[in-house]
């Protein structure tokens, strides 16, 4: 049915009788809400391409054009692409669009709006676990398990330098209160893996011992990062720590990680022999994503990320015979998904808070110039505590490791849900992010640039 | 924000705060939502996959498979894949999962699965229109247009002869009253191109003279069926047909066929020259979704079929030098697209209509063993309705237009909503769609094969 259902008796509906009844009414609801998923995914796709190819011509990562692009058409400019929960929600250019040419109904505007945007949302998170996917499939487990104490090191300084500066800067500097102070600090600790793993693979530095280093780092960080928001969110709900929830995290997080990749690697010849039995069409892809649904699921069920199955999954398939020809049919895959993800990350940013001229957002912004400080400071200085070989380009591992992106405004948004955060503390978290997810990519490439001269296969690989 | 964003908001209210605040509270149903979304995916590939080796390996097409697959894990046997519109919604085994689980409270179980089930029709529609893309890129415009007037009369005959068959032999054997005898004469005459197609391609006939007739006359076909329907209705509605309507329809349709195709020929070497010029990943296949996905907006707009406009765009794009690059990597998002849509079509499809134990049934099943006939007949002497080319399999093109599919459902559904259908009237309409979707797939490797033999290519398809 669905296609042709929903759209004929959609039409039927609007243009024929205006009999009221349930289900077709579901059904002309359908029609608006594909028509809208299409015009946004139209919207996207411009969107991402117009970014990333000024930026590819300008030398700056395209993922930076794509978050840009996300910026243009997203909440703080055209509202193309804007999403319930935002201020913005009423004034949706699709759904002013959908108005004006497919007659969609005032009153239906609002669960219209909600249903689609839930689809973007759903299509955006697919596009991360997607794109880790890719990314644990062109890690190599071996270089990531020899790199694990570096990584470990990194991940752990990483998270405690930016919390106890920042903590202890608006503690004594700003004379903010332990609580939200505490809570600012954490924002600061946990690293976006999605823009930095997407600027490694741009510049093709994936598979560099500094990109695995900095990649274990991150996945470790993520880990850290529900760790640290599990300490601070007891902390804030109790004021004290529940110590069994957070040995819970860490121990759930740990078999996740290590159970399912022992488990994945004895399974994996099993998937391999039946995906050589099979004769139907997409049996390599479908079987590999099957897989890391599956640990998405899992990952996702046990209170850990989604995206950490994800890239458990890719690990192991990368390890069997199925690489190469998963890896090349993924990417027409995460090139529909991908640019999904980062492009509504770029929309639902909203810079209405760095305007200056408005009074009350001053105070935000000289707390969020000292909080992006530190947030740079507390991860750059990381990369200068890794051991072992001296030829590695610490620089460049502080430096992957700046991106705050998402989980950043997870600990704005509860924390002012909670009554915690002022609302200058909020905004300027939701500054830093902006300025860090901003900041990384085009620094990134300056880092690795500087020292390794690999213009020719960063050009290669932006083909 | 997204995936991030949800996961750990999600966690950190099921586990640590009950704070119940808005923002929170709708990225907690995020979290479900999406793993609710990763479980129905992975049930819908397992399915996919089980059905179309089984039929591969027993020598039936692939996509009857993930048809009967559908059926398993929908709403006739294991409740995996329910939707909201039919009877047994509560019974959803995927949110029963997240229940047990992932802790999804019983009181949200209605907006997550109503939200998760319009996110998996919508993916499935998604599903729909890239395969009728993908079939557009496979096909020859040119060689469309010269067996034009052969596919306009295959399409005219396929539609008249099964309308006044049905409907006479309704009112005359059965005594049915003309009201739904029209009906149900109506829901005989569209034919479904999505499951021709797909058998086709899977066949390797879908560029032979045979293929572009039906494709051709599939296409004329949902064009007819599109006004079949707004005649029937307004019969039913006003007791007289609205002309108005049906000359609007059917000038709409060929306006928008016959001018996005000029229209498409013309821009498309800039669309070409655009593509050539980008450098960022993607830009083939994400140009010509944006094309596809602008097309099927209109289409949809102006009250024709989605699925119309990816097929003009497919067409269009064809004909440039992008097609090879644009089909190779169209099919990895194909395969993961496309089964979606099949196994929906299945999960839909409620075979309790089909018991014969069940008493009231019975009249129905009487009545659809003449539909079924009458289905099959009005459409395979069309293909002896084709002149010219002696050597044409004219079996192949009337079996290659027997599955009726979604249109039909559309027929039965808007009918008994409307009054104007009896329930047996409207299962023996509902049965004849399940038979003639189920029955074609077979009977069409059947034809093609004994007259061509063409095992090898077959086989080599089937890689």
């Amino acid at each position: 049915m669905s296609d042709n259902f929903y759209i004929l008796t959609g039409w039927w509906n609007s243009s024929l009788i205006a009999t009221a009844n349930e289900s077709a009414n579901e059904s002309e609801q359908g029609t608006f809400i594909l028509a809208g998923v299409l015009l946004s995914l139209v919207v996207i796709y411009f969107a991402s391409k117009l970014g990333g190819e000024v930026c590819s011509r300008i030398n700056l990562p395209p993922v930076l054009g794509e978050l840009v692009g996300g910026v243009l058409v997203g909440i703080s400019a055209f509202h193309l692409l804007v999403f319930p929960e935002s201020s913005a929600a009423e004034k949706s250019l699709i759904m002013s669009i959908l108005q004006s040419t497919a007659g969609l109904p005032t009153e239906a505007v609002p669960s219209v709006f909600a249903t689609q945007s839930e689809i973007i949302s759903v299509l955006s998170e697919l596009g991360v676990i997607i794109l880790l996917f890719e990314i644990g499939l062109e890690s190599d487990l071996k270089e990531l398990i020899r790199v694990g104490p570096m990584a470990a090191i990194v991940a752990t300084v990483g998270v405690v330098m930016p919390f106890v500066m920042g903590t202890l800067g608006l503690i004594y500097i700003f004379h903010t209160p332990a609580i939200p102070a505490v809570f600012a600090g954490a924002a600061l600790t946990a690293t976006s893996i999605g823009i930095t793993a997407k600027v490694l693979a741009e510049l093709g530095q994936l598979s560099s011992e500094e990109g695995q280093i900095i990649i274990g780092a991150a996945v470790l960080d993520d880990i850290l990062g529900i760790v640290v928001l599990a300490v601070v969110a007891s902390l804030v709900k109790t004021g004290e720590i529940q110590v069994n929830n957070i040995i819970y995290l860490v121990i759930s997080a740990a078999v996740f990680l290590i159970g399912s990749i022992l488990l994945g690697r004895l399974i994996s010849p099993l998937i391999v022999g039946l995906v050589n039995e099979m004769k139907t069409r997409g049996q390599v892809l479908l079987t590999g994503l099957v897989f890391a649904f599956i640990l998405s699921y899992i990952a996702t069920v046990i209170n850990l990320e989604g995206i950490l199955g994800a890239f458990a999954a890719g690990l192991i398939l990368a390890e069997t015979e199925k690489r190469k020809e998963l890896e090349q049919q993924i990417i027409p895959v995460a090139d529909f998904f991908v640019p999904i993800f980062f492009v509504c990350v770029g929309a639902k940013t909203d810079l209405s808070v760095l305007n200056p001229t408005v009074p009350s957002n001053r105070e935000g912004l000289i707390i969020a110039t000292f909080l992006i400080l530190v947030a740079i400071l507390g991860k750059v200085i990381t990369g200068f505590t890794v051991f072992g070989n001296p030829d590695l380009n610490k620089l460049a591992i502080g430096v992957g490791m700046i991106p705050r992106g998402e989980v950043g405004l997870v600990f704005a948004g509860v924390g002012s849900a909670s009554g915690a955060l002022s609302e200058a503390t909020e905004a300027a978290i939701i500054v830093m992010v902006i300025a860090t997810t901003f900041v990384a990519p085009p620094l990134l490439r300056l880092v690795f640039k500087e020292t390794d001269t690999i213009a020719e296969s960063v050009d290669k690989v932006q083909e």
